[in-house]
């Protein structure tokens, strides 16, 4: 694999105006506060080290920890490269490890510490003048949201969050987002008011996957598949995000938020927002965000909200052979609450393109099978010159962009049944991700880290899709709060008999994936 | 195999009514002229017998076999034997054989022995008496075209040629039909008028085989497809027929021939009318029937034939490991000859769906490999909103209809390659028929030998098709006659230089399948 990777830390033969080639990022320092947490070791680190092994790091680089824990530079290097043995997608190379790990730093201390802010300035001082980074800092809050004011007030206090010159700060959070419109409003204008928009980076990871990537490419690099990508062939479209684990240890952390606070607010609004955006001018992100705020401007609930959404928490059950507790069971969970693992709404965009296509999100825990994909389900042609017993098997043709895993896409249409007879049956044409390239994808947060180091922000969702993303969710959400509780579903299931029945109203039913 | 047969002999939980299972065929025979041929041995006796495993042939079913040779019933018996062994697609069932050799019976005799029919009419009448034949044969003309006028006459003299009360007679033959528009005219006279237009069944078996009738299904089963089927979103059309072998023992048959006539103005042509006709009514024979011969007349050659077709001879050269001689050297062909082994040709569909799409069909021996295809290429998406350098890799989008071998369906579309750029590459997305399906396909023709024991017309073309076939064929062969010689090619390669320009003064390139 090392000898595969098309760019080193030195490699006379790249060509800087070759856009194919990623860049390189420029002098800095990546800072993650919350560095002891799960993120951190499992997707931030390897990270950061898959980037520098694929030579997409410059020499000038330093990584440092924030964390109340009482660890020196070492003991921080050792948990690094625990993380990177464990989770790291490349093989590991020595001599890239070595020059990475001579720009790890800890700083010990706690948010509320002005003199652990202030020591985190002077070691990144030490860096800018030492290793290089060059005043450019990026600050990573792996924290839980309460945790954000406090700290970007002290990298206010402290000078951090404001660059001199050709420098640059910039502010990575991470969902969620508040908890609902005036939260998110609140949480905005605390992280507006140390760092300006273009400096602040919300990573909704799902954004760095290739297959999320690859609807813009799929839909505007050919000339296939935008004739039929509006309401005068599609039926409707499935975004479905399900989990076959359930909360585990998490139960403390998701009481109170729930599936579509966790998951329909961030994830799937943005892929709704990829699959029914209109062309953007280009791939400028200032171009590709007015188009997907266009886009969610005009989503509107489907109305009454009683009969368009469902909710349920899971029971006890089977996940394949093994057998599960019940949500109420889970350690940690408050037994009263009716915090929903299990979400599905109904959404209309109002424009020319999609009017009168409802767009069915879903997301849940401890479901049949993990899985998230988009669907978009045809209509019937408009007439079959069959004879009627022929295409007793053949249903809508579909086109499913299965996101992970089993990355690809698939497309489900009639076909002759071998014989004598004109029968038509459901085929599967399929297109796979693993089979078609050689290159492996980059792990999502890999992309995303770089677009900040290189301050690209694409991918990154701003201030207005978040907020225009609760002002779509908050009635449901409001809804729900007034009418009782959410309905027990069977865990290892497809969810509660609600979202069935929601459906089966409209005429309509679930895939399952 | 044997077991998973889905209808044998005496299935009594067979349902009459449910038209997804093949009817079978009534009392009849099967009289065959030319039975010591090629094609009697490696494809009709193995279809007979595949009917017959297959259950679709009645109890009082009955094979005569009619040519010079000197044998007897029995002697005819172990080259079917011997050819089902060796052909068949089914597995061999002694008692399926059993039953079906009762009905065998050989008549001795040459075309122009008046006695010998008049023995094949005793031979009949008493198959009618005793296997209870009833009344009705179908007589298959595997014989040369020049022979077809003597057999028929005699087939007349006899009385073989007219039924009494509900018997029914037909006659099967297979192409070329005719030499050109003229001789295609006297030659339907000569069997029209013995036998009435709905008797007669020309078999091209291109049309048997499922990858051909599922171009229908494609088309008119479903939503997604027929929308981009049209100018508005296809660049041109690619119809191919490819063989890697020459022409071996049949020189002197091709001779005179050449591709043209002998694949074009059949089995191409006829592909052509399957994807550019319009909606039939129905599956009715008369409206598919009207569909074709409406897009057959709408069909014409693009002009001037000089520059729009292209024509050649295949000289010695390497197919894969295999030196193999030109055609010059074949035993048999006439050195000064100029039967193309090559041919190309460009047509326009002049129809408010097709006008302006360039149709080119082209048909070769020792080509590259041995394939057949129906390429749509796509026009390139009017927009793309990507950096220039992104979409290097990226051509026209296709959807090919793989008839033959491999049979199944390729979509070419462009995907982003995964990494950090958002370059896009052409990826394909595969419907394989032996995959989607644990129905084995039957052969063409079994389905197309028990169409016309069931007297089922949908998949023979008519007088007017073939006339119409020949009104398109006829100015190229002409112009090609008044110009010169055919080029050479390599074997082994696709085709002369010619076919290669007469392509790139139209801006485009044939497919390398």
């Amino acid at each position: 694999m090392a000898a595969k990777t098309e760019e080193n830390w030195s490699n006379p033969l790249r060509d800087p105006r070759d856009k194919r080639l990623p860049r390189i990022a420029g002098p800095c320092s990546l800072v993650i506060f919350g560095v002891t947490g799960d993120l951190a070791r499992k997707k931030l680190m390897p990270a950061v080290y898959d980037l520098a092994n694929r030579g997409l790091l410059p020499p000038s680089f330093a990584l440092v920890g924030f964390a109340r824990r009482d660890w020196d530079d070492e003991d921080f290097g050792k948990v690094v490269h625990d993380a990177v043995q464990a989770h790291a997608r490349t093989p590991f190379r020595e001599d890239v490890w070595e020059r990475l790990s001579e720009g790890f730093r800890f700083v010990q201390g706690s948010f509320d510490d002005d003199a652990a802010f202030d020591r985190l300035r002077d070691t990144l001082a030490t860096l800018d003048a030492e290793r290089g980074t060059d005043g450019n800092h990026a600050f990573y809050l792996s924290v839980p949201p309460k945790a954000f004011p406090v700290v970007c007030e002290q990298l206010r206090r402290s000078g951090l969050a404001t660059a001199q010159g050709d420098q640059w700060r910039r502010v990575v959070i991470e969902k969620p987002f508040g908890h609902d419109l005036e939260s998110a409003r609140e949480l905005n204008q605390v992280v507006n008011s140390v760092f300006p928009e273009q400096s602040v980076f919300r990573i909704d990871h799902y954004l760095g996957k290739e297959t999320v990537q690859n609807i813009l490419a799929l839909r505007f690099a050919n000339q296939l598949f935008d004739p039929v990508w509006s309401s005068h062939y599609v039926d409707h479209v499935q975004i479905t995000m399900a989990e076959d684990i359930g909360l585990g240890g998490r139960a403390g952390y998701y009481d109170g938020i729930g599936a579509a606070r966790d998951v329909i607010q961030n994830h799937l609004l943005q892929l709704l927002a990829l699959v029914a955006m209109e062309e953007p001018v280009s791939f400028e992100p200032r171009e590709l965000q007015a188009e997907k705020i266009k886009v969610l401007s005009a989503t509107k609930n489907i109305l009454p909200l009683t009969e368009h959404t469902a909710r349920g928490q899971y029971g006890a059950g089977w996940q394949g052979s093994e057998q599960v507790v019940g949500l109420k069971e889970e350690e940690g969970f408050d037994t009263d609450s009716n915090t929903e693992t299990y979400a599905a709404i109904a959404l209309e965009v109002d424009s020319r393109r999609w009017a009168g296509v409802p767009f069915y999100l879903r997301t849940g825990k401890r479901l049949g099978r993990r899985v998230t994909e988009i669907a978009l389900v045809f209509k019937r042609a408009p007439h079959l010159p069959f004879d009627k017993t022929m295409t007793e098997e053949l249903s809508q043709n579909a086109l499913v962009i299965r996101v992970q895993p089993d990355e690809g896409i698939t497309l489900r249409f009639g076909s002759k049944v071998p014989g004598s007879s004109m029968e038509v049956r459901d085929v599967n044409m399929d297109f796979s991700y693993g089979q078609a390239f050689t290159e492996s994808s980059p792990e999502a947060y890999e992309r995303l880290i770089l677009d900040v180091l290189l301050g690209e922000p694409s991918l990154f969702p701003v201030n207005a899709e978040v907020e225009l993303s609760w002002e779509i969710l908050d009635p449901v959400l409001d809804a729900w709060a007034e009418n009782g509780s959410p309905d027990t579903y069977e865990a290892g299931t497809w969810g509660p008999d609600s979202a069935d029945t929601m459906m089966e109203r409209a005429g309509r039913q679930w895939r399952r994936p």
